[in-house]
């Protein structure tokens, strides 16, 4: 009965069986999940260290965004049938969604009447590229790093779920990027799909240091926006390729999430970047940001990247794991670097559909964090 | 015959004495030195990093800005008994300024004709408070800090010659001021003469941390501006109480720069803030600059600084070591906090005056960087 230290384990979660009525509550709707996000965040909500979102509690389902369909409903805003996001809907089988939380809901446009559907475009990229991953990398790339024609543009998890957008956001803008990520096959991966010009495998510079190897892809003139989902040794090799006036965004520090009693917010554990005074020396900022700020613009992100993916310019990929029972491993793709692009879990399996169809929702499976 | 690790021991200088001509090179000039301006950048340029100016070079004289008296002069724009501050006159006695460098050279007041001369401001304020010291705080704190009217300030190195002005210019543009200083005596000196609401002996926090101590001065809601002379661990404390939306101004990082082996931009042997990701949690930036980058605007900022000097909303403190052979001593007192106040090293003694006044400068010291 603990918060995890270092890496989570499979005995930090339990999974809890209850059964539920198979009705909306007063004015609301009851879901039937069918995608859950995960990501590296997660492993932050997890500690008990303050955050801009307060720790999930011991013992509470764990906190995910996800996709569900409307099973009941006593709301008639929505309809039974209908797709939509659940920004808390938490890792579990059923949503209850109160009347006073209906307003968070975003239909998905995939079941909606009418012209405005997205050909081509999944549920679950609303998890991803249009969820909260695809406007993490919008907003922060676009708003935090300042981009502009002609800069070199530097990203590290460029493969992963943020860093594949803001690569492709990148060369949208007319930037010149460079990515990292952690094999060859990543690396081939970005730079045959274009979403990179050049890719640097970080785990094998090719007995290079990391920072030589960016500097040979940056050039001397160095970086002018740099975007961090990483830190550690990638942060300091970028702060020592910074072109004068670089912006560094910062959007996560996964290399040490799990380092053995990491406390982001506290530093216990974690390694700062010595070389930080090269802000001064290259005239450099490193700024932080939530993307929940930027909430009253979502609708204008959103459609800014649903018009890039139906024109070609932005692809996304997903790593989808089966099964709600799968959530810690699919939860350690993220940090062993074995995903490829956005994790998703896909949770309907054809035993817990039946369920839900024969009219009596039997069983709720919620992954609680036991901690 | 190597650069300093660790503290600049009197080692690593040398005094060189030389006979030079008593006379102006063509179209220049030769200054006989008054004062010379000690700072904790010194360090920095003694090192063999990269930064954003090259090292001094083995062998060659100390860079420092100076005041000095034209004594000699080959150009109708200097006459003999002019006040000037020349940027790069070095930690030498006697100053050499060839025709393409008297632009470079700003005359003082104190020593022009007609109207503009500014009471009660000596000639070596011009190498603090109206000098790069000065000129370092205003820029600093105005455009990077970007101070509104009722924000929370918090600065280290509170008591030293750019900590101080940017104190009393946060107090001007109405915030409160936290300082950190490293004495009892430093903190009621800050706190008696007002230029800052509430002082910090970061040695002596009375057996609480400095994070907490910053803390119940700051207020729950944290500091808005943070102004950091010296990283480390008054960092860390920084970044453990930023409000939401936080600047902080990188200017140095004394306690760092002797760090066995230190080099800031390498970050050998430096700690960095192991909790930079509250930058994240807070949207705050961390942001570094060289006042250099605001040549341009020097004039208005001397007139702003001059006017509130002359108004009593400025006050400013010289620490003066006399004898250039005390320069190692003078540099050391940045580093064992036991200067107050603007250290300025005072050159001319009764006896070197002597020998330029007799017509002929028999005697050159400079101040070498044995290295």
């Amino acid at each position: 009965m603990q918060r995890p230290r270092g890496p989570p384990k499979p005995s930090d979660f339990l999974i809890d069986h209850q059964t539920i009525p198979y009705a909306a509550p007063p004015g609301g709707v009851l879901l039937r999940t069918t995608d859950i996000s995960i990501d590296p965040a997660m492993r932050g909500w997890m500690s008990n260290a303050k955050s801009y979102l307060p720790p999930v509690k011991l013992k509470s389902v764990m906190r995910a965004s996800s996709i569900g369909r409307v099973i009941a409903s006593n709301t008639d805003t929505f309809a039974i049938g209908q797709m939509v996001k659940c920004d808390n809907g938490g890792v579990q089988t059923y949503v209850k969604v109160p009347a006073n939380e209906t307003e968070f809901l975003l239909p998905l446009p995939s079941s909606n009447h009418g012209n405005y559907v997205n050909v081509n475009i999944s549920d679950s990229a609303y998890l991803g590229v249009l969820g909260t991953t695809g406007l993490t990398a919008y907003f922060g790339f676009l708003r935090v790093g300042l981009p502009q024609r002609g800069d070199t543009v530097l990203i590290s998890g460029a493969a992963g779920a943020t860093g594949s957008v803001v690569a492709q956001i990148a060369k949208i803008m007319g930037c010149k990027v460079v990515g990292t990520a952690g094999s060859d096959t990543k690396c081939r991966w970005l730079e045959e799909n274009s979403i990179v010009d050049v890719a640097i495998n970080y785990k094998q510079a090719r007995g290079k240091s990391l920072s030589r190897s960016i500097r040979e892809a940056t050039g001397r003139k160095g970086a002018n926006v740099v975007f961090d989902n990483v830190g550690g040794p990638f942060l300091e090799a970028a702060l020592s390729n910074l072109a004068r006036g670089a912006r560094i965004v910062l959007c996560g520090a996964i290399s040490q999430y799990n380092s053995d009693g990491a406390e982001l917010a506290t530093g216990a554990q974690v390694k700062g970047p010595r070389n930080y005074m090269n802000l001064l020396v290259k005239r450099a900022s490193m700024k932080g940001f939530v993307v929940f700020d930027y909430r009253k613009e979502y609708g204008r992100a959103i459609s800014d990247l649903t018009q890039w993916i139906q024109e070609g310019r932005l692809k996304y990929s997903e790593h989808i794991v089966e099964g709600i029972e799968n959530f810690h491993p699919a939860l350690m793709t993220l940090f062993d670097g074995s995903n490829m692009g956005k994790v998703v879990l896909g949770v309907v399996d054809e035993g817990k559909a039946e369920l839900a169809t024969s009219g009596v929702a039997t069983s709720r499976d919620d992954i609680k964090s036991k901690l």
